[in-house]
């Protein structure tokens, strides 16, 4: 149960149209079940340093699952994750990864976004995760 | 006074075992004296990001010697440790990780455990670690 | 004088289109004039190792403003930048990477492809770098 | 699909077996579709060296879904795949790495050993890939 490019790219489409819909300029980055890159796009002006924030966002919202605002909320200082950015090349943690679920409910892949605030990040990967 | 494969196969079964018995799906990881895997193995829908996770947990609990758990207590804000997870190629400093001794107390290896909450991974770990 | 993300795109379906011509699943990376990476598709059942290595070529197309397989008669046992791979993360230096110039000769950025033979790589990628 | 953990256990096991059948020690690691770990053992007394060299033959036989031995072959000086080994974190391209099938033919994983000669490991390593 993986994610196809045609899935991806659809997903990649919805996310950019949310975001020229707020204003922003976003990098979005799709992966697979496996956590590998499957597609990307940087909109025009966007963060050149979100680049790889948005590719971390994906695989860190598929290597466990869950919305990466999730992971970043147990990672805090005193919290049970207290630095598990330092994993697995480096997590992102704060939001604007979103696990990608096919119509029966299994996790087939997931998409990151970062350019702006992380709740516009969020909004956006939401876009995308929801266009499938 | 190194562990054997026999004997990190048997820690692994005991922590797949406990996992089990109490519904969770883990990554473990056994390394010996010198911090190197001897064995691992991921239960079939473990998260994948705590792959990488259990391998540094088992690493981090022998080359402090101590319970992961322990060296993250010191590195919080303010600790005497405080960001010691960037050494070594990147710690994991929460629960998980334990050392293995053999009967005399000599520590032969350590195992780490991710998939689950930290309470349920510490209780993994000392499953297997208590199993030689 | 930087490649957009419509020509970006452009270039990736340009490239798709001939890979499916000759009957080839590819991995496709486009950056810009900075070697960042722009867009990126990986086709339904392409060699996983590609995605790295599309990535790469890219790159090294624009690192050095010529072809791949340029750099690669080089860098052989006994050449002038023999074992140049080493450096900048990783270079990958047999054909299938291109820099992209604009209508006035300026290089706007570069396109790497990678899940086949080298010649299907190389001609894959002048059917994107072409097509702006 | 994707390999389960008894069915890389399964190959573990077989090419334990076939490692001490011809007396050698060796490292075996066994990857999932995605190319990631499932399951790993170093024989006691096996090169500590060839941990990280059996990991990354399981890993580039998935990667190019063949034997890592043909991807050397297209690799030597002059080769058309010349220093591909740059790749992916670091590719081993000498026998010892085989894909797993299942019965319908379908690519599930990858199997890869080191320990001894080249003809030894791709020995151990079709032994646990034909266990399934």
């Amino acid at each position: 149960m993986n994610i196809t490019l045609a899935q991806a790219e659809k997903a990649i489409t919805a996310a950019q149209e949310k975001a020229k819909a707020i204003d922003t300029k976003m990098n979005i980055a799709v992966v697979d079940a496996g956590a590998n890159l499957v597609a990307f796009a940087r909109m025009d002006g966007a963060w050149l340093g979100s680049l790889d924030i948005s590719i971390k966002k994906a695989k860190t919202a598929r290597f466990f699952d869950m919305n990466t605002g999730l992971v970043g909320e147990l990672s805090q200082p005193g919290g049970s994750l207290y630095n598990i950015e330092h994993s697995n090349g480096g997590l992102i943690t704060f939001p604007g990864g979103i696990p990608i679920t096919n119509s029966n409910g299994d996790i087939i892949g997931a998409i990151g976004v970062s350019g702006s605030s992380v709740d516009n990040d969020h909004a956006v990967a939401e876009a995308g995760a929801k266009a499938l």
